[in-house]
């Protein structure tokens, strides 16, 4: 038996079991990388450009009042599987509306994005199919092909031509190419037309993560895929989250009737997972009605980004140009960055802050949402506020 | 280059691409094994003996109040990761509650109690540590386990000294002891008192799962861990779901504060998810607070479980003895147990039936909850339901 340097510790005291924990917070704290939870009010006074709520339909009267009636309708939670008691007639009402909205055949409600990803990934693959997946993939991606059975190829970042070569020299029979389709942290979108040609010239499949595309690209907000011309066709899976766009809560995988009824049968994270609770059902359904009804809103969305991002540019900084509703401005490097978002903070400007480990490149930037229910003044505010904090260099 | 034997399907047509999982369909529904989703009305006539809302508290007007209360006011979602824009100041009351009710020094919420698992177990261990995993663990603490880059060995069910062997035996500094405290299927409880000692003896951390624990089991509903004398412990961390007894949505890791802050700066589930919507934090913050001012329906629960036990085998019907609030009946075979469910749900009983691959052990049976709310009458009901649609054998 090989004797671990740290074996010692085999016999530490109860009380000394998780020590290790705080030795790996320190290394954090001296990396400058510690985080820590704000707890916001319900009027939180900070102009708000850190959610993902991009259509502004979180606070929205007729979502809101949704989600309170179906929590008093349906209960306050789905009370087990999907596929025990957990699916009432509002789930299946939403994800009839979810498929006809993005054009594809079936849909399947899961309890947050994280999941369906999980879910797609580890029940569209198998020992024989080789995963195709960008560098820059979400999280959520990434640990789907962690779950899965498959072979994983990490793809350089948005390139179809490296994926294809990838593809091309494979010997597993099945092959699945995943990318997102608006990566979260710079709000860039994938060349999805060449990842489709690549797929479909090695007769891969083509998963794409919608999150940042749905209700933002697209004919009124229908998504990425629609975009690209490539809603509904018979070999591309979609997913998104319900936490974004539609300001809830909540999952959903998007595509083939077969590959629904697959993961029905065999996602463990659909089957061993209790039903998205009733009140996020109703407001995603009422938030997707309203931007059915608004169509506009999408396109603000976009409007707003193109405009933030314009202005920061013209104010001198290094603004990323916007795809959807995402918006990044580099900073120096990390502490630049975290002094330049608390800056913001304390005049009143919310931001998101991105800096490595959780960029996938080593630049650290503020991350600014563009939310379609922005006004111009508020605009005008951010970029003046974004201005006078910003950091030299 | 291994030439596979199917690899033709390379160069399939976009429309064949996923012709495997038909194929994959096929067998299953030759092996009697398809799943589909029924959904269920608002009003359902049928008695529920399927759902995991033990207390039931997911229809009780002060739990959907709150939910709808907490939409209303907060919003439908969250709009963020925790660490971002998604923790309120309804999130952390909740943990302080939740945190005080357990027992333990800090809880973190999360969006569902498989999420909880995966961060738990992929968070607490690293490649020098060694998970031991009870042979029948849910599948969230199984994937968890896949999750980890820890080594992970499959221990026997709820067998204290086997535990032991293996982390005696193990190279590994670090080692974290992972069972359910109440197996779901069965509703049998793990010996506690003993995996305790057994990780103690060895220096290892102890997780359990409380999901069928919590709200049931110890004073008051305060879960196995209070029932077996182990809460606060500092080597001992609990995961729990909010969509059980709470009647809710949503997953909480329950402990040491140092674990807590763990999760929150390193845990992926926690960091690169949206938080749980207001509604369901609301609801189970409502359901928390009447489980604390009426203890005694923690003890109705197990007291309706020992119940339609006891009057199954009277019956002749081969039930569990519960430990907790699941009663489970044996069927003859996997054929048997769906035709008996389907019997009870034609005659209005919507039970839950597990055959192989969904059962460790290889038995087919019904699984009954045993809900506090059932009256004696209903409880008379579901007795002659199951004894008159009995299979011989
Ligand atoms: C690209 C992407 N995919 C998936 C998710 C996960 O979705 P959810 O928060 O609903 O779990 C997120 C963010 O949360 C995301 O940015
Ligand atoms: C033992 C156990 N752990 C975890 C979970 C997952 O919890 P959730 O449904 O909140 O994701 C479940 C069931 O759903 C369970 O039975």
């Amino acid at each position: 038996m090989i004797q671990h340097p740290a074996t010692a510790r085999r016999t530490s005291a109860p009380a000394a079991v998780f020590d290790w924990l705080d030795e790996a917070a320190e290394l954090r704290a001296r990396a400058g990388l510690t985080r820590t939870l704000r707890a916001r009010p319900a009027q939180d006074p900070v102009l708000d450009l850190a959610s993902n709520d991009y259509l502004g339909l979180t606070h929205h009267p007729e979502v809101t009042r949704a989600a309170a009636e179906a929590a008093l309708r349906w209960g306050a939670g789905a009370t087990g599987s999907r596929l025990v008691t957990g699916t009432t007639e509002l789930h299946a009402e939403l994800e009839v509306e979810l498929a006809d909205f993005y054009g594809v055949e079936a849909a399947l409600v899961f309890s947050s994005g994280y999941a369906a990803n999980l879910a797609a990934l580890t029940a569209l693959t198998d020992p024989d199919t080789l995963i195709v997946s960008d560098a820059y993939n979400h999280a959520s991606l990434i640990d789907g092909c962690r779950l899965s059975r498959a072979d994983v190829h990490r793809a350089p970042h948005a390139d179809p031509d490296a994926a294809a070569a990838v593809l091309a020299e494979r010997h597993q029979p099945r092959a699945l190419l995943v990318s997102d389709t608006v990566f979260s942290v710079d709000g860039n979108a994938a060349p999805l037309t060449g990842l489709a040609a690549a797929a479909r010239a090695h007769g891969a499949a083509l998963l794409v993560d919608d999150a940042h595309g749905l209700g933002v690209l697209g004919a009124g907000g229908r998504g990425a895929l629609t975009a690209a011309g490539l809603a509904g066709e018979p070999d591309v899976v979609a997913t998104a989250t319900l936490s974004k766009s539609l300001g809830s809560q909540g999952g959903v995988v998007l595509g083939p009737r077969r590959v629904i009824r697959h993961l029905v049968e065999t996602a463990r994270t659909f089957i061993f997972d209790t039903g998205l609770a009733p009140a996020a059902v109703g407001a995603a359904l009422a938030a997707l009605r309203l931007l059915r009804a608004e169509p506009a809103r999408a396109e603000r969305a976009r409007e707003v980004a193109l405009t933030l991002a314009a202005r920061l540019t013209d104010a001198g900084l290094r603004a990323s140009e916007p795809d959807a509703a995402v918006v990044s401005v580099r900073a120096p490097g990390p502490e630049q960055a975290v002094a330049w978002a608390a800056a913001c903070r304390a005049a009143g400007l919310a931001v998101g802050c991105f800096r490595p480990p959780s960029v996938p490149d080593g630049y650290s930037r503020l991350r600014l949402t563009a939310r379609a229910d922005l006004t111009d003044d508020q605009i005008d505010l951010a970029v003046r506020t974004l201005s006078v904090t910003a950091p030299l260099g």
